[in-house]
């Protein structure tokens, strides 16, 4: 039996699109929110969806202390204050995956600008909010909500950095569990600066070329065996 | 008639490789350096390699004084104190394509992180440093030295950015003369700041896959009519 996975803020664009692709794929998901009641509705559109019943709704929290395989999809502006207010309900050994960018547009800025952070990162900010013995991914900052929310094929690369290599194996098979994305091992938890970042720039091609799912390939890689 | 293309710093690996390919797509290049006879040395070079008679060498400040198209290869270490030193030998007009990338490593630090520049990046740097009337333009920091210079296809996209629409188009032609190369409108020259920092990520890749060339793709783009 796998474990569910909990997406944290999953009533938000990227959480309902990562949410659809995995109930897809057939795995058990567990959307969060502040309100039950909008996690469950949001959960049966994503049932509806998928075509399958692998979705449900739960507060954040109690989403949370269901399993061990969390996933957060939450605008800048509430990321550090729901870590916290979440740091009692993670279970040891839970690995937690931070999608979160920091985008300017979050506090009235563009959106094809960054803010810095103390920590460097979203993603090096939530290590230093969650309990010891939870396991910091950074992943799928690159990829278009739009996108994942669509029928649309995706064909794309998902850079996964932590410094964890198990959690980042954990995340990186989460990742490939969706059709048509790599994984790729993007190294220690501090590189989410560059991939955050980077989310900026992919803002500014879709402005550019009136696109909307910009995403990254990597080149030069061996292909697989 | 077409205007040549000086690669200032032309005998590192980057320039190096650049020259080369440009010189094998027919275009010509003035190598620059700071001896005039390394840099005609390495014209020869190129010319063997690619072929053709395409290349030549000179003193940086008399390369840029022979074009209107000027490429800086440069370590970050060297790129204030030529750009102050070559600003009397600018054309008005020139375009200069900045492929600077601030690695940590070029202060001893590593090449899979960068430094932060108070501009923001080495091209905004560049900006900075040049005669009003040049044109700044910050391309080609994402693309392998060591594979520019071999025999390999090449199979990436240059994110191209300036803040001369103009600038940027020309650029933009040059990066296109290089077969397996698509140049991208990145917008503003202050987007180079996630590009230059692409690089070391590009770094980490290379360094998590054994490999020495990866690049980018951008996906989801419309396919050219």
């Amino acid at each position: 039996m796998s474990r569910p996975i909990a997406v944290i803020g999953g009533t938000g664009p990227t959480g309902m699109g990562l949410a659809l692709r995995w109930a897809r794929a057939g795995e058990d998901v567990v959307i969060g929110s502040r309100d039950p009641v909008r996690a469950q509705e949001a959960a049966e559109k994503i049932c509806q969806e998928a075509g399958r019943e692998r979705a449900r709704g739960a507060e954040n929290a109690v989403a949370v202390a269901e399993t061990d395989l969390v996933v957060l999809t939450v605008p800048l502006t509430g990321h550090a204050a729901l870590l916290k207010q979440l740091k009692p309900a993670f279970r040891a050994g839970t690995i937690l995956i931070d999608t979160t960018v920091p985008l300017a547009a979050t506090i009235g800025g563009r959106a094809t600008r960054t803010v810095s952070l103390w920590e460097g990162s979203a993603a090096e900010q939530a290590a230093e909010l969650v309990p010891e013995g939870v396991q910091v991914v950074a992943a799928f900052q690159n990829i278009s909500a739009e996108l994942l929310r669509s029928e649309r094929p995706l064909d794309c690369d998902v850079i996964v950095c932590s410094d964890h290599a198990p959690a980042r194996q954990a995340a990186s098979a989460l990742v490939e569990k969706i059709p048509g994305v790599r994984a790729l091992n993007g190294g220690k938890l501090e590189n989410a600066r560059i991939v955050e970042q980077l989310t900026a720039l992919l803002i500014t091609l879709n402005i550019n070329y009136g696109i909307h799912d910009a995403g990254i390939r990597i080149t030069g890689l061996p292909d697989k065996g």
